[in-house]
């Protein structure tokens, strides 16, 4: 089963839906609209449509009109006639890296792909434009899919993968990584409308904090492909024992 | 710093501003909508819009058009005068306690903060009506923010505070547990419009997969305000070595 987050008809899931179609039949399911920045967003104010776009022995797209999460739960939940083997989100147009993944529609798909049980891997290029050339990394993407297949993933855990935008001559492999430590310093860029009110969009600059040459943003800037396992327990098991000391009691005059 | 996913004209963040006004002057940034339900969605396909509902030196609130993580990008890089010292998130009208965090708006609102560097703690009553009765846990609500301003949480770290929808004199104190392994079974509820065309509702029942005593429904489930900590770095890094062994190179005929 096939997702993303940049919508059907965006040229990274058709490039992601002709890589899996060698490896077995192939239900899209995917937002009819653009989704991206939508994390972990569902909907549930709101109703649903689904509309199918094609439908053959081996391929049927359907676009939907919610998230990329709700896409994978109508998927599972109804449009799907046989168990799924394995879910892939993208091919996202732009890096889902470090902290990245919490924002990611793509990856947010994979995430729910995971906690329907399901063998899940999120896709992205660091290439942000829209006609971005997908053909490079496409053996990559096949492999990494095939491999999930052969061996599956343990319990709670799916995959981000994200690929430099260069010739897939100059790629040096693949790299299983962390996630590295960065974030967004926003700017909230101030435009005054037609009529006088003020509005803002949001921008920033991405800052890595993250020297660390086990992490993504390294292997990425070395050329690598990089392979992050995602859980979806996202408990500091770490802290738990120091929290435990904290005096939570109320006091009395309270 | 108050904000939630209920929006600003919620009762529970009423009942959270007036606790954190006790502790320290406060702004509030929070939707001008419901947004529950939208995890870690980001407006950038879009613009916001900010309005200014009240101003005070201990208080001044703000409504926002975008998300809950929007919220807080607002607040931090530009409605707010000086340094936070703490954000808070809620109360939501409802549970956030195992997967339920991944979906939040409210707990993604807390994450936000914590990548933001700022002490931040999502608190949710396990009552989903407009008129619950938040008043029984303010005491608690405070002690732990007080903890949290005293203590600090480590970097990366915040805290997902779920309290059961009990008189005070029932709660049996706080629990720091880990989130369950639960999921949503989803159903689509399938109807027909007036013109003849399928919409769904998306539904579902919870599903607790886990029978431990250290988990959060655990201590729901006996009375008891679950605190678990909750981390950014989403990597699986007990997986990775394993990963490593995979042979990801691409065969030659490819």
């Amino acid at each position: 089963m096939v997702c993303n987050d940049d919508g059907i008809f965006a040229p990274g899931i058709e490039a992601l839906t002709s890589v899996m179609q060698e490896l077995g039949d192939v239900l899209v399911v995917a937002p009819d609209s653009p989704q991206s920045g939508m994390g972990h967003a569902i909907t549930i104010n709101s109703t649903l449509r689904v509309h199918r776009i094609s439908h053959s022995d081996r391929l049927t797209q359907y676009s939907c009109s919610g998230t990329p999460v709700d896409c994978i739960k109508m998927a599972v939940s109804k449009l799907s006639e046989r168990p799924i083997a394995l879910i892939v989100s993208g091919i996202n147009h732009g890096s889902n890296s470090s902290i990245n993944v919490i924002y990611s529609g793509t990856m947010s798909a994979a995430v729910e792909g995971c906690i329907e049980g399901i063998p899940s891997i999120g896709f992205s290029l660091c290439n942000y434009s829209y006609d971005a050339d997908f053909s490079s990394c496409l053996s990559y993407v096949k492999r990494i899919a095939e491999l999930v297949l052969k061996n599956g993933l343990p319990e709670g855990i799916c995959l981000n993968v994200n690929i430099p935008s260069i010739h897939i001559s100059k790629i040096q492999g693949v790299r299983v990584s962390r996630q590295a430590k960065a974030f967004w310093d926003e700017e909230l860029d101030e435009r005054t409308d037609p009529r006088g009110g003020k509005y803002y969009w949001l921008t920033g600059i991405f800052k890595n904090m993250d020297d660390g040459i086990d992490t993504d943003e390294w292997a990425l800037a070395n050329n690598f492909i990089s392979l992050v396992p995602i859980q979806i327990d996202i408990t500091a098991h770490h802290t738990i024992e120091s929290l435990k000391m904290w005096d939570f009691s109320i006091p009395d005059n309270t």
